[in-house]
Protein backbone atom coordinates (compact mmCIF):
# COMPACT_ATOMS: atom_id res chain seq x y z
CA UNK A 1 0.00 0.00 0.00
CA UNK A 2 1.49 3.21 -1.03
CA UNK A 3 0.17 6.26 0.89
CA UNK A 4 1.59 9.65 1.05
CA UNK A 5 1.94 10.36 4.76
CA UNK A 6 1.09 13.70 5.95
CA UNK A 7 3.92 15.86 6.64
CA UNK A 8 3.23 17.75 10.36
CA UNK A 9 0.66 16.16 13.13
CA UNK A 10 1.54 12.98 12.56
CA UNK A 11 1.62 11.76 15.88
CA UNK A 12 -1.58 13.35 16.43
CA UNK A 13 -2.97 11.87 13.31
CA UNK A 14 -1.96 8.89 14.62
CA UNK A 15 -3.94 9.02 17.62
CA UNK A 16 -7.12 9.92 16.06
CA UNK A 17 -6.76 7.36 13.61
CA UNK A 18 -6.21 4.69 16.12
CA UNK A 19 -9.45 6.38 17.81
CA UNK A 20 -11.81 5.91 15.09
CA UNK A 21 -10.80 2.41 14.50
CA UNK A 22 -11.20 0.72 18.21
CA UNK A 23 -14.65 2.61 18.22
CA UNK A 24 -15.66 0.86 14.86
CA UNK A 25 -13.65 -2.58 15.98
CA UNK A 26 -15.69 -2.46 19.49
CA UNK A 27 -18.98 -1.52 18.05
CA UNK A 28 -18.17 -4.51 15.50
CA UNK A 29 -17.37 -7.01 18.21
CA UNK A 30 -20.78 -5.92 19.90
CA UNK A 31 -22.41 -6.08 16.70
CA UNK A 32 -21.23 -9.84 15.83
CA UNK A 33 -22.31 -11.42 19.46
CA UNK A 34 -26.06 -11.03 17.95
CA UNK A 35 -24.71 -13.66 15.46
CA UNK A 36 -27.44 -17.02 15.28
CA UNK A 37 -29.45 -14.63 18.09
CA UNK A 38 -31.20 -11.87 16.45
CA UNK A 39 -35.11 -11.81 16.52
CA UNK A 40 -35.62 -12.94 12.87
CA UNK A 41 -33.36 -14.30 10.60
CA UNK A 42 -32.67 -11.21 8.07
CA UNK A 43 -31.92 -8.82 11.00
CA UNK A 44 -29.59 -11.31 12.75
CA UNK A 45 -28.01 -10.83 9.21
CA UNK A 46 -28.19 -7.20 9.06
CA UNK A 47 -26.45 -6.77 12.63
CA UNK A 48 -23.33 -8.95 11.19
CA UNK A 49 -23.29 -7.48 7.91
CA UNK A 50 -23.15 -4.01 9.65
CA UNK A 51 -20.48 -5.23 11.89
CA UNK A 52 -18.46 -6.59 8.91
CA UNK A 53 -18.74 -3.12 7.29
CA UNK A 54 -17.29 -1.49 10.57
CA UNK A 55 -14.11 -4.21 10.35
CA UNK A 56 -13.67 -3.43 7.00
CA UNK A 57 -13.19 0.19 7.79
CA UNK A 58 -11.18 -0.91 11.03
CA UNK A 59 -8.72 -2.67 8.86
CA UNK A 60 -7.88 0.03 6.69
CA UNK A 61 -7.62 2.54 9.53
CA UNK A 62 -5.39 0.55 11.57
CA UNK A 63 -3.19 -0.03 8.46
CA UNK A 64 -2.92 3.80 7.99
CA UNK A 65 -2.18 4.19 12.04
CA UNK A 66 0.34 1.45 11.43
CA UNK A 67 2.12 3.14 8.71
CA UNK A 68 1.59 6.65 10.41
CA UNK A 69 3.53 5.17 14.14
CA UNK A 70 6.08 3.47 11.75
CA UNK A 71 6.74 0.38 14.46
CA UNK A 72 6.78 -2.37 12.31
CA UNK A 73 3.15 -3.39 13.48
CA UNK A 74 0.09 -4.72 11.76
CA UNK A 75 -3.16 -4.19 12.35
CA UNK A 76 -3.73 -7.68 14.05
CA UNK A 77 -0.94 -6.37 16.51
CA UNK A 78 -2.89 -3.19 17.06
CA UNK A 79 -6.82 -4.88 17.71
CA UNK A 80 -5.39 -8.41 19.60
CA UNK A 81 -2.01 -7.11 21.54
CA UNK A 82 -3.12 -4.09 22.73
CA UNK A 83 -4.34 -3.44 26.60
CA UNK A 84 -7.45 -1.58 27.43
CA UNK A 85 -6.01 1.39 28.99
CA UNK A 86 -4.57 1.64 25.04
CA UNK A 87 -7.92 1.75 23.61
CA UNK A 88 -9.57 4.75 22.82
CA UNK A 89 -13.37 4.08 21.34
CA UNK A 90 -16.02 5.70 22.53
CA UNK A 91 -17.47 4.02 25.46
CA UNK A 92 -20.79 4.19 23.73
CA UNK A 93 -19.33 1.54 21.67
CA UNK A 94 -18.50 -1.01 24.63
CA UNK A 95 -21.50 -0.92 26.39
CA UNK A 96 -22.62 -4.32 26.23
CA UNK A 97 -25.07 -5.43 23.78
CA UNK A 98 -28.55 -5.77 25.82
CA UNK A 99 -31.85 -6.73 23.86
CA UNK A 100 -32.75 -5.71 19.99
CA UNK A 101 -33.55 -2.43 21.00
CA UNK A 102 -30.96 -1.15 23.26
CA UNK A 103 -28.36 -2.41 20.10
CA UNK A 104 -30.58 -0.62 17.84
CA UNK A 105 -30.70 3.03 19.62
CA UNK A 106 -26.70 2.89 20.15
CA UNK A 107 -26.62 1.97 16.34
CA UNK A 108 -28.72 5.17 15.66
CA UNK A 109 -27.07 7.49 17.92
CA UNK A 110 -23.49 6.45 17.03
CA UNK A 111 -24.05 6.45 13.18
CA UNK A 112 -26.10 9.51 12.88
CA UNK A 113 -22.66 11.45 14.23
CA UNK A 114 -20.97 9.19 11.71
CA UNK A 115 -22.56 10.75 8.66
CA UNK A 116 -21.90 14.22 10.42
CA UNK A 117 -18.00 13.17 10.54
CA UNK A 118 -17.77 11.32 7.63
CA UNK A 119 -19.05 13.40 5.44
CA UNK A 120 -16.98 16.61 6.85
CA UNK A 121 -14.01 14.01 7.21
CA UNK A 122 -14.16 13.90 2.59
CA UNK A 123 -12.35 17.25 3.12
CA UNK A 124 -9.53 16.94 5.05
CA UNK A 125 -6.15 17.92 3.63
CA UNK A 126 -5.20 14.49 4.64
CA UNK A 127 -6.05 12.38 1.32
CA UNK A 128 -5.59 8.91 2.69
CA UNK A 129 -8.19 9.81 5.55
CA UNK A 130 -10.74 11.59 3.71
CA UNK A 131 -10.77 8.28 0.91
CA UNK A 132 -11.90 5.99 3.88
CA UNK A 133 -14.44 8.52 5.40
CA UNK A 134 -15.62 8.87 1.30
CA UNK A 135 -16.21 4.81 1.59
CA UNK A 136 -17.17 4.76 5.13
CA UNK A 137 -19.78 7.48 4.37
CA UNK A 138 -21.92 5.10 2.02
CA UNK A 139 -22.12 2.33 4.29
CA UNK A 140 -22.95 4.64 7.15
CA UNK A 141 -25.90 6.33 5.51
CA UNK A 142 -26.88 2.41 5.32
CA UNK A 143 -26.59 1.80 8.99
CA UNK A 144 -28.11 5.34 10.02
CA UNK A 145 -30.95 4.26 7.59
CA UNK A 146 -31.70 0.91 8.97
CA UNK A 147 -31.29 1.51 12.49
CA UNK A 148 -33.66 4.93 12.40
CA UNK A 149 -36.35 2.56 10.85
CA UNK A 150 -35.97 0.31 13.61
CA UNK A 151 -36.10 2.97 15.94
CA UNK A 152 -39.23 3.78 14.48
CA UNK A 153 -40.74 0.89 14.48
CA UNK A 154 -40.31 -0.22 18.14
CA UNK A 155 -40.70 3.03 19.33
CA UNK A 156 -44.29 3.69 17.66
CA UNK A 157 -44.65 0.02 18.19
CA UNK A 158 -46.76 -1.87 21.47
CA UNK A 159 -46.52 -0.45 24.58
CA UNK A 160 -43.58 -2.86 25.69
CA UNK A 161 -41.23 -2.02 22.41
CA UNK A 162 -41.83 1.69 23.23
CA UNK A 163 -40.91 1.28 26.43
CA UNK A 164 -37.71 -0.73 26.39
CA UNK A 165 -36.71 1.38 23.81
CA UNK A 166 -37.22 4.50 25.57
CA UNK A 167 -35.29 3.36 28.68
CA UNK A 168 -32.85 2.18 26.47
CA UNK A 169 -32.22 6.06 25.19
CA UNK A 170 -32.51 6.98 28.56
CA UNK A 171 -29.85 4.37 29.85
CA UNK A 172 -27.12 5.47 26.45
CA UNK A 173 -27.44 8.73 26.57
CA UNK A 174 -25.48 9.64 28.75
CA UNK A 175 -22.80 8.12 26.43
CA UNK A 176 -23.01 10.52 24.02
CA UNK A 177 -21.36 13.34 25.11
CA UNK A 178 -18.46 12.21 24.10
CA UNK A 179 -18.89 12.59 20.56
CA UNK A 180 -18.46 16.35 20.80
CA UNK A 181 -15.42 16.78 23.34
CA UNK A 182 -12.10 17.21 21.72
CA UNK A 183 -8.67 15.24 23.17
CA UNK A 184 -5.48 17.63 23.10
CA UNK A 185 -4.45 15.44 19.91
CA UNK A 186 -7.91 16.32 18.16
CA UNK A 187 -7.31 20.37 19.08
CA UNK A 188 -3.84 19.84 17.50
CA UNK A 189 -5.50 18.43 14.68
CA UNK A 190 -8.65 20.92 14.18
CA UNK A 191 -6.13 23.87 14.54
CA UNK A 192 -3.93 22.38 11.52
CA UNK A 193 -7.11 21.92 10.16
CA UNK A 194 -6.73 18.42 9.14
CA UNK A 195 -9.76 16.96 10.88
CA UNK A 196 -13.70 19.36 10.89
CA UNK A 197 -14.30 20.81 14.18
CA UNK A 198 -16.76 17.67 15.39
CA UNK A 199 -17.60 20.27 18.53
CA UNK A 200 -19.64 22.49 16.19
CA UNK A 201 -22.12 19.29 15.63
CA UNK A 202 -24.02 18.89 18.39
CA UNK A 203 -26.99 20.75 17.21
CA UNK A 204 -27.19 19.21 13.65
CA UNK A 205 -26.79 15.86 15.50
CA UNK A 206 -29.62 16.38 18.23
CA UNK A 207 -32.02 17.40 15.09
CA UNK A 208 -31.37 14.32 13.20
CA UNK A 209 -31.92 12.74 16.05
CA UNK A 210 -35.13 14.67 17.10
CA UNK A 211 -36.21 13.53 14.27
CA UNK A 212 -36.46 10.48 14.00
CA UNK A 213 -37.63 10.42 17.94
CA UNK A 214 -40.49 12.59 16.60
CA UNK A 215 -42.18 10.30 14.21
CA UNK A 216 -41.38 7.22 17.04
CA UNK A 217 -43.09 9.10 19.63
CA UNK A 218 -40.16 8.74 21.53
CA UNK A 219 -38.68 11.60 24.48
CA UNK A 220 -35.10 12.99 23.79
CA UNK A 221 -33.46 13.28 27.70
CA UNK A 222 -33.17 16.74 29.24
CA UNK A 223 -30.30 18.91 27.76
CA UNK A 224 -28.70 19.51 31.07
CA UNK A 225 -28.16 15.72 31.38
CA UNK A 226 -24.66 14.03 33.02
CA UNK A 227 -22.30 12.82 30.44
CA UNK A 228 -19.65 10.27 30.95
CA UNK A 229 -16.25 10.68 29.01
CA UNK A 230 -12.94 9.25 29.26
CA UNK A 231 -12.85 6.72 26.35
CA UNK A 232 -10.76 8.33 23.86
CA UNK A 233 -8.67 9.29 26.96
CA UNK A 234 -8.15 4.97 28.31
CA UNK A 235 -10.42 5.39 30.64
CA UNK A 236 -13.17 2.75 30.33
CA UNK A 237 -16.58 1.12 32.28
CA UNK A 238 -16.29 -2.23 33.74
CA UNK A 239 -17.34 -3.63 30.24
CA UNK A 240 -14.10 -3.02 27.83
CA UNK A 241 -11.66 -5.50 30.04
CA UNK A 242 -14.37 -8.61 29.82
CA UNK A 243 -14.75 -7.59 25.98
CA UNK A 244 -10.63 -7.51 25.16
CA UNK A 245 -10.40 -10.95 27.18
CA UNK A 246 -12.45 -12.10 24.53
CA UNK A 247 -11.67 -11.27 21.61
CA UNK A 248 -8.10 -11.42 22.44
CA UNK A 249 -8.04 -14.61 23.65
CA UNK A 250 -6.81 -16.39 20.34
CA UNK A 251 -3.74 -13.95 20.03
CA UNK A 252 -2.90 -14.21 23.82
CA UNK A 253 -2.88 -17.85 24.04
CA UNK A 254 -1.54 -18.36 20.70
CA UNK A 255 1.24 -15.38 20.17
CA UNK A 256 2.03 -14.47 16.40
CA UNK A 257 -0.28 -17.75 15.52
CA UNK A 258 -1.14 -17.24 12.12
CA UNK A 259 -4.05 -19.25 9.57
CA UNK B 1 8.11 -28.81 49.81
CA UNK B 2 9.10 -32.28 50.36
CA UNK B 3 7.29 -34.87 49.19
CA UNK B 4 7.77 -38.71 48.41
CA UNK B 5 6.46 -39.41 45.09
CA UNK B 6 4.77 -42.81 43.79
CA UNK B 7 7.14 -45.20 42.49
CA UNK B 8 4.72 -46.39 39.50
CA UNK B 9 2.00 -45.00 37.60
CA UNK B 10 3.05 -41.77 37.82
CA UNK B 11 1.67 -40.22 35.10
CA UNK B 12 -1.88 -41.46 35.59
CA UNK B 13 -1.71 -40.11 38.52
CA UNK B 14 -0.59 -36.94 37.16
CA UNK B 15 -4.00 -37.17 35.37
CA UNK B 16 -5.99 -37.94 37.91
CA UNK B 17 -4.64 -34.99 40.38
CA UNK B 18 -5.03 -32.27 37.44
CA UNK B 19 -8.37 -33.56 37.00
CA UNK B 20 -9.47 -32.90 40.42
CA UNK B 21 -7.78 -29.80 40.88
CA UNK B 22 -9.10 -28.61 37.29
CA UNK B 23 -12.64 -29.38 38.38
CA UNK B 24 -11.92 -27.19 41.82
CA UNK B 25 -10.42 -24.28 39.96
CA UNK B 26 -12.92 -23.96 37.83
CA UNK B 27 -15.90 -24.32 40.24
CA UNK B 28 -14.47 -21.73 42.30
CA UNK B 29 -13.87 -19.37 39.44
CA UNK B 30 -18.35 -20.01 39.18
CA UNK B 31 -18.76 -19.31 42.66
CA UNK B 32 -16.51 -16.08 42.99
CA UNK B 33 -18.51 -14.72 39.69
CA UNK B 34 -20.85 -13.98 42.79
CA UNK B 35 -18.77 -11.78 44.61
CA UNK B 36 -20.72 -8.48 45.15
CA UNK B 37 -23.93 -10.15 43.50
CA UNK B 38 -25.13 -12.73 46.12
CA UNK B 39 -28.73 -12.41 47.30
CA UNK B 40 -27.57 -11.15 51.18
CA UNK B 41 -24.20 -10.19 52.15
CA UNK B 42 -23.90 -13.04 54.35
CA UNK B 43 -24.94 -15.46 51.25
CA UNK B 44 -22.43 -13.61 49.44
CA UNK B 45 -19.36 -14.04 51.60
CA UNK B 46 -20.37 -17.81 52.15
CA UNK B 47 -20.17 -18.22 48.26
CA UNK B 48 -17.13 -16.80 47.90
CA UNK B 49 -15.83 -18.84 51.08
CA UNK B 50 -16.20 -22.00 49.45
CA UNK B 51 -14.73 -20.72 46.59
CA UNK B 52 -11.74 -19.80 48.24
CA UNK B 53 -11.45 -23.01 49.99
CA UNK B 54 -11.94 -25.01 46.73
CA UNK B 55 -9.25 -22.55 45.49
CA UNK B 56 -6.78 -23.43 48.16
CA UNK B 57 -7.25 -27.61 47.81
CA UNK B 58 -6.62 -26.70 43.41
CA UNK B 59 -3.23 -25.57 44.73
CA UNK B 60 -1.96 -28.11 46.64
CA UNK B 61 -3.37 -29.86 43.57
CA UNK B 62 -1.39 -28.44 41.21
CA UNK B 63 1.63 -28.23 43.07
CA UNK B 64 1.56 -31.81 43.47
CA UNK B 65 1.19 -32.11 39.71
CA UNK B 66 3.59 -30.10 39.24
CA UNK B 67 5.79 -32.21 40.98
CA UNK B 68 4.56 -35.26 39.49
CA UNK B 69 4.71 -33.39 36.06
CA UNK B 70 8.24 -32.57 36.53
CA UNK B 71 8.74 -30.32 33.67
CA UNK B 72 9.41 -27.55 36.04
CA UNK B 73 6.10 -25.87 35.70
CA UNK B 74 4.34 -24.23 38.86
CA UNK B 75 0.80 -24.01 40.13
CA UNK B 76 0.01 -20.72 38.15
CA UNK B 77 1.49 -22.51 34.77
CA UNK B 78 -1.20 -25.16 35.07
CA UNK B 79 -4.45 -22.77 36.43
CA UNK B 80 -3.59 -20.31 33.97
CA UNK B 81 -1.49 -21.16 30.66
CA UNK B 82 -3.23 -24.64 29.47
CA UNK B 83 -6.03 -24.69 26.83
CA UNK B 84 -9.34 -25.63 26.93
CA UNK B 85 -8.86 -29.37 25.39
CA UNK B 86 -5.99 -29.84 28.16
CA UNK B 87 -8.46 -28.87 31.40
CA UNK B 88 -10.16 -32.06 32.26
CA UNK B 89 -12.80 -30.65 34.86
CA UNK B 90 -16.31 -32.45 35.50
CA UNK B 91 -18.82 -30.56 32.88
CA UNK B 92 -20.81 -29.65 36.00
CA UNK B 93 -18.52 -27.59 36.84
CA UNK B 94 -18.25 -25.17 33.71
CA UNK B 95 -21.47 -24.51 33.95
CA UNK B 96 -22.81 -20.87 34.15
CA UNK B 97 -23.48 -20.09 37.98
CA UNK B 98 -27.30 -18.95 37.22
CA UNK B 99 -29.31 -18.03 39.46
CA UNK B 100 -28.89 -18.77 43.14
CA UNK B 101 -30.62 -21.79 43.21
CA UNK B 102 -28.63 -22.84 40.26
CA UNK B 103 -25.59 -22.15 42.17
CA UNK B 104 -26.71 -24.05 45.48
CA UNK B 105 -27.77 -26.95 43.45
CA UNK B 106 -24.69 -27.74 41.44
CA UNK B 107 -22.65 -27.07 44.74
CA UNK B 108 -24.98 -29.33 46.19
CA UNK B 109 -24.63 -32.32 43.73
CA UNK B 110 -21.03 -31.87 43.25
CA UNK B 111 -20.13 -32.02 47.19
CA UNK B 112 -22.32 -34.63 47.78
CA UNK B 113 -20.16 -37.02 45.48
CA UNK B 114 -16.85 -35.20 46.89
CA UNK B 115 -17.85 -36.17 49.98
CA UNK B 116 -17.58 -40.23 49.11
CA UNK B 117 -14.67 -39.70 47.35
CA UNK B 118 -12.61 -37.56 49.70
CA UNK B 119 -13.39 -40.40 52.27
CA UNK B 120 -12.20 -42.76 50.26
CA UNK B 121 -8.99 -40.65 49.17
CA UNK B 122 -8.22 -40.87 52.38
CA UNK B 123 -6.96 -44.73 52.35
CA UNK B 124 -5.04 -43.74 48.76
CA UNK B 125 -1.94 -45.65 49.21
CA UNK B 126 -0.50 -42.22 47.44
CA UNK B 127 0.11 -40.46 50.70
CA UNK B 128 0.44 -36.80 49.79
CA UNK B 129 -2.81 -36.91 48.04
CA UNK B 130 -4.60 -38.86 50.96
CA UNK B 131 -3.35 -35.97 53.25
CA UNK B 132 -4.84 -33.56 50.41
CA UNK B 133 -8.03 -35.62 50.56
CA UNK B 134 -8.37 -35.73 54.52
CA UNK B 135 -8.17 -31.08 55.07
CA UNK B 136 -10.32 -31.18 51.90
CA UNK B 137 -12.75 -33.65 53.50
CA UNK B 138 -13.30 -31.31 56.17
CA UNK B 139 -13.89 -28.41 54.29
CA UNK B 140 -16.21 -30.88 51.87
CA UNK B 141 -18.60 -31.45 54.70
CA UNK B 142 -19.17 -28.05 55.75
CA UNK B 143 -19.93 -27.08 51.96
CA UNK B 144 -22.05 -29.69 51.62
CA UNK B 145 -23.98 -29.06 54.94
CA UNK B 146 -24.37 -25.49 53.39
CA UNK B 147 -26.05 -26.23 49.86
CA UNK B 148 -27.69 -29.42 51.28
CA UNK B 149 -29.47 -26.97 53.72
CA UNK B 150 -30.45 -24.19 50.71
CA UNK B 151 -31.76 -26.72 48.45
CA UNK B 152 -34.46 -27.91 50.99
CA UNK B 153 -35.08 -24.17 52.17
CA UNK B 154 -35.52 -23.20 48.59
CA UNK B 155 -36.76 -26.58 47.30
CA UNK B 156 -39.49 -26.54 50.47
CA UNK B 157 -40.02 -22.69 50.47
CA UNK B 158 -42.53 -20.30 47.93
CA UNK B 159 -44.12 -21.68 44.62
CA UNK B 160 -41.41 -19.49 42.69
CA UNK B 161 -38.09 -21.08 45.06
CA UNK B 162 -39.69 -24.49 44.18
CA UNK B 163 -40.11 -24.37 40.28
CA UNK B 164 -36.24 -22.86 40.04
CA UNK B 165 -35.21 -25.27 41.70
CA UNK B 166 -36.71 -28.18 40.46
CA UNK B 167 -36.02 -26.61 36.64
CA UNK B 168 -32.06 -26.70 38.29
CA UNK B 169 -32.13 -30.08 39.16
CA UNK B 170 -33.60 -30.86 35.87
CA UNK B 171 -31.26 -28.74 33.79
CA UNK B 172 -28.07 -30.22 35.96
CA UNK B 173 -28.74 -33.55 36.03
CA UNK B 174 -27.73 -34.82 32.73
CA UNK B 175 -23.86 -33.43 33.88
CA UNK B 176 -23.93 -35.56 36.89
CA UNK B 177 -23.32 -38.92 35.21
CA UNK B 178 -19.28 -37.83 34.49
CA UNK B 179 -18.67 -39.02 38.64
CA UNK B 180 -19.62 -42.42 37.85
CA UNK B 181 -17.04 -43.25 34.22
CA UNK B 182 -13.67 -44.17 34.70
CA UNK B 183 -11.33 -42.47 31.98
CA UNK B 184 -8.06 -45.00 31.44
CA UNK B 185 -5.96 -43.75 33.58
CA UNK B 186 -8.34 -44.08 36.17
CA UNK B 187 -8.97 -48.06 35.59
CA UNK B 188 -5.43 -47.92 35.53
CA UNK B 189 -5.13 -46.12 38.78
CA UNK B 190 -7.85 -48.10 40.19
CA UNK B 191 -6.76 -51.29 39.06
CA UNK B 192 -3.61 -50.30 41.36
CA UNK B 193 -5.83 -49.60 44.17
CA UNK B 194 -3.85 -45.93 44.25
CA UNK B 195 -7.31 -44.51 44.22
CA UNK B 196 -11.43 -45.74 45.21
CA UNK B 197 -13.38 -47.12 42.66
CA UNK B 198 -15.47 -44.28 42.85
CA UNK B 199 -18.13 -46.05 39.86
CA UNK B 200 -19.71 -48.09 43.25
CA UNK B 201 -20.21 -44.54 44.36
CA UNK B 202 -23.24 -44.26 42.67
CA UNK B 203 -25.89 -45.76 44.77
CA UNK B 204 -24.47 -44.43 47.75
CA UNK B 205 -24.24 -41.00 46.36
CA UNK B 206 -28.42 -41.40 45.01
CA UNK B 207 -29.13 -42.28 48.61
CA UNK B 208 -27.88 -39.00 49.91
CA UNK B 209 -28.87 -36.80 47.36
CA UNK B 210 -32.93 -38.66 47.65
CA UNK B 211 -32.56 -37.88 51.30
CA UNK B 212 -32.38 -33.97 50.88
CA UNK B 213 -34.52 -33.96 48.05
CA UNK B 214 -37.32 -35.67 49.84
CA UNK B 215 -37.13 -33.14 52.86
CA UNK B 216 -36.98 -30.23 50.57
CA UNK B 217 -40.52 -32.37 48.38
CA UNK B 218 -38.14 -32.34 45.21
CA UNK B 219 -38.28 -34.44 42.47
CA UNK B 220 -35.44 -36.50 41.80
CA UNK B 221 -35.22 -36.77 37.83
CA UNK B 222 -35.67 -40.40 36.09
CA UNK B 223 -33.02 -43.13 35.98
CA UNK B 224 -32.58 -43.29 32.84
CA UNK B 225 -31.93 -39.34 31.58
CA UNK B 226 -29.25 -38.79 28.97
CA UNK B 227 -26.20 -38.34 30.72
CA UNK B 228 -23.17 -35.77 29.08
CA UNK B 229 -19.62 -36.89 29.33
CA UNK B 230 -15.90 -35.34 28.30
CA UNK B 231 -15.08 -33.06 30.89
CA UNK B 232 -12.31 -35.50 31.93
CA UNK B 233 -11.30 -35.65 28.40
CA UNK B 234 -10.80 -32.45 27.53
CA UNK B 235 -13.82 -32.49 25.54
CA UNK B 236 -16.18 -29.45 26.67
CA UNK B 237 -19.31 -27.41 26.63
CA UNK B 238 -19.39 -24.23 24.93
CA UNK B 239 -19.05 -22.51 28.15
CA UNK B 240 -15.57 -22.86 29.23
CA UNK B 241 -13.36 -21.65 26.55
CA UNK B 242 -15.25 -18.17 27.81
CA UNK B 243 -14.49 -18.75 31.52
CA UNK B 244 -10.91 -19.12 30.64
CA UNK B 245 -10.49 -16.14 28.34
CA UNK B 246 -11.42 -13.81 31.50
CA UNK B 247 -9.61 -16.23 33.93
CA UNK B 248 -6.34 -16.36 31.67
CA UNK B 249 -6.57 -12.67 30.94
CA UNK B 250 -3.82 -11.34 33.13
CA UNK B 251 -1.31 -14.05 32.16
CA UNK B 252 -2.26 -13.93 28.75
CA UNK B 253 -1.28 -10.67 28.23
CA UNK B 254 1.71 -10.34 30.56
CA UNK B 255 3.44 -13.49 30.30
CA UNK B 256 5.34 -14.12 33.56
CA UNK B 257 4.02 -11.55 35.53
CA UNK B 258 4.39 -11.70 39.28
CA UNK B 259 2.92 -9.16 41.93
Amino acid sequence: MNITLPSKNRTAMCDYVLQMADSNLILAQRLCEWCGHGPILEQDIALSNIGLDLLGATRSLYQYAAQLQNENKTEDDLAFLRGERDFRNFLICELPKGDFGFTVVRQFLFEAYQLLLLEALQQSSDTHLAAIAEKSHKEALYHYKWSAEWVIRLGDGTEESKRRVQESIDDIWTYTGEFFIATEWEQELIAAGAIPDFRTFANAWKEKVAEVFNEATLTMPPADVFMQKGGKNGVHTEHLGFLLAEMQYMQRQFPGEEW
